[in-house]
């Protein structure tokens, strides 16, 4: 059973913070300063180049790989780290391509990440020779797998709603039609219990920033199925991907398995302390995160439903339907959203009307939910939401 | 005039140690720690993510990439950090191919790195339509710039003899020839008074973790040259490029001007440590690093040609021809290096025979050199390299 008051201890929430963002970015491992202070002065500092081997940097990429593989039912030695999510969409898409030569059409939905849409059109357009993006709405996406689509490149979870796709069941209709499946696992990984295994996923892909709590840009990670490994072509093939990258040939050829999708030189400092935080992870059972995700969404909607009728659920209102985050809509979400985090109840604002709120185990617990729930009502009933201050337009969050 | 004692005085620098190494990786500057805990507590841990407005990070990509414009000559607003090298010379080759759209031959170099040339083949594959990399020596690159040349993908200093390409000259008969330029700057900046805007060049790109400091795997920068960025394509379409990435449109529409280079989220952890070893940049003179690298390779060269005639330079003779490197050629050089190393003096073995050894005025002095020497001359007097561990074959470094 995890012991969840142990993995809230291990990190660092401000007082006065009730924090429902860490779908978005998630909060400082305790252990994250003192494990970087030491790969700076021991590692780099004092080993300089030689860290590469002494420290184990340039393995680094696979053995973080290997943890984050266990958070998503994927095998040890088919997961690796590096760059950002939009690259390893990138290289996803183009090598799943290559394994469906004779089609042209890329499924995605309307609910995926505008970003693995953006990197998709690039690609398409790059390829030329007819590829085509069609983007239908969620709902629509598997009735929309036939025998056209060379390659669906779905997000499990959506950004906005919490909508989950049923991963297994889609994979297995898009490979009954001789599709490749790309798996977005931004909003899953840390989430849910993801099995990429057992759902026979062919390829995935996801960041480390949310529910990994890896820091701001936090490497991504890739998975690729082991009966693709060694056939995959990375589009982006870097030095560190290269069969023998330290005999510096003129030539690239692939490393054997999922270490041609390393690019370039991995990003160490970054990667220590998403390792930092993994040590989290370790005795977590993705079980008890989704029974308690579970739990904790839906007190917070049943709460919120009872004291702000004015509100509207924006996500599934079937738990087995949802991912970890719930979202409501509001005519004023953003000024709302704005008077909630004046009160240190931090969630965020998605375009045009939705409030979202991440429920997260290792750090939350009822008590965050109810307090939370108060003062959205509280901002409801008395219209502390509007105010000037509050009703400016959205920047960057 | 530029003050090197108090540069030497802002980096660790082991007990015992001579570092000829920075060219591959630069030694930790002092106030990287301190730095990246406040960036923890204070940035990441308290402001959660609030920390993308309020601390900055949304923009630190544009405002470090300022900085390193400077370090390259040129303008604020035409350079941004992010991803790596590799990712970034798949960006810059893909764009510049667009404005040769009827030309088919990328002209590069066998002096390159080698990930330059394995990201531009897969890139050529991925493309098709007849896309050819031609592979000159360095010597013939100016005579093989021709009218069939699409675009020059050159590296500017040679990994691995220090060989210097005049990068005026080139991009002035790729200009007249009709072909647009591609400059990798990895060995370049921070160790010459590079000039983009001077040499007209049309993109260039570098990394972060040699001359300037960056820790290992610091972030890629990129430049593009005023002329072409309302114009440039970036195949690598991510959200941190669009136009308007917080309203998650469903299609992509670049950035106006280098922000479109932008791909995924930014890497804000290596991007402060980056920063902060930026801070050692304020108040240097190009110029000076250039004349002072000079003299302590000059100096390194008469001392290891005196003490030790049996090794034969491998870098150019003429310093305006060369980089802040110097190679030298021995049968046994990877034996010869491991016993460097072991006595303190880190430099690095480059396949199939050099010993690469770089010259970093910002914490290196002539006594440095002199030891270095000393050491050099040791080890090959009584062939202290000769014994079984240092024969092993090369592994990492």
């Amino acid at each position: 059973m995890t012991d969840f008051s142990k993995t809230r201890a291990a990190f660092h929430l401000p007082d006065g913070v009730i924090y429902l963002d860490g779908n978005s970015l998630g909060p400082l491992p305790v252990a994250a300063g003192e494990r970087l202070t030491r790969m700076l002065t021991q590692e780099w500092g004092d080993q300089l180049i030689r860290g590469w081997n002494t420290a184990g940097w340039y393995v680094q990429p696979r053995k973080v790989g290997d943890r984050v593989a266990r958070l998503i039912g994927a095998a040890p030695g088919t997961v690796v780290m590096g760059d950002t999510l939009s690259i390893k969409v990138y290289q996803a898409l183009s090598a799943a391509l290559d394994f469906v030569p004779e089609r042209r059409v890329v499924l995605s939905d309307s609910g995926n990440f505008p970003s693995d849409l953006y990197i998709a059109q690039g690609l398409l357009a790059s390829l030329g020779c007819g590829y085509e993006l069609k983007v239908v709405k969620p709902e629509e996406v598997e009735a929309a797998i036939d025998d056209k689509v060379a390659v669906t490149l779905i997000t499990e979870v959506d950004y906005r709603t919490g909508r989950l796709h049923d991963m297994k069941r889609l994979t297995a209709k898009a490979h009954a039609a001789g599709a490749i499946t790309v798996w977005d696992l931004a909003h899953s990984a840390g989430a849910l219990a993801v099995n990429v295994t057992e759902a026979d996923a062919d390829f995935a892909i996801g960041c480390t920033y949310k529910y990994l709590n890896g820091g701001p840009g936090a490497p991504a990670f890739i998975y690729v199925a082991p009966r693709h490994a060694e056939r995959a072509r990375p589009s982006l093939s870097g030095w560190m991907g290269h069969e023998a990258p330290f005999a510096f040939d003129l030539d690239y050829r692939p490393a054997p398995g999922i270490e041609r999708m390393r690019v370039g030189t991995p990003p160490v400092i970054a990667l220590t302390v998403l390792d930092a935080a993994l040590d989290v992870w370790e005795g977590v059972d993705l079980k008890d995160i989704r029974a308690r995700s579970i739990a904790l969404s839906e007190r917070f909607i049943a709460g919120v439903e009872a004291a702000c009728p004015v509100l509207e659920l924006g996500s599934p209102r079937n738990p087995a339907e949802r991912g970890s985050q719930v979202s409501f809509r509001h005519p004023h979400a953003y000024a709302v959203m704005q008077a909630l985090i004046a009160r240190g109840v931090i969630g965020d604002f998605r375009a045009p009307d939705s409030m979202r709120f991440g429920f997260t185990p290792l750090y939350l617990g009822e008590a965050d939910v109810d307090k939370a729930v108060a003062v959205l009502a509280e901002v409801i009933d008395k219209r502390l939401w509007d105010t000037p201050d509050y009703h400016r337009k959205a920047s960057v969050t």
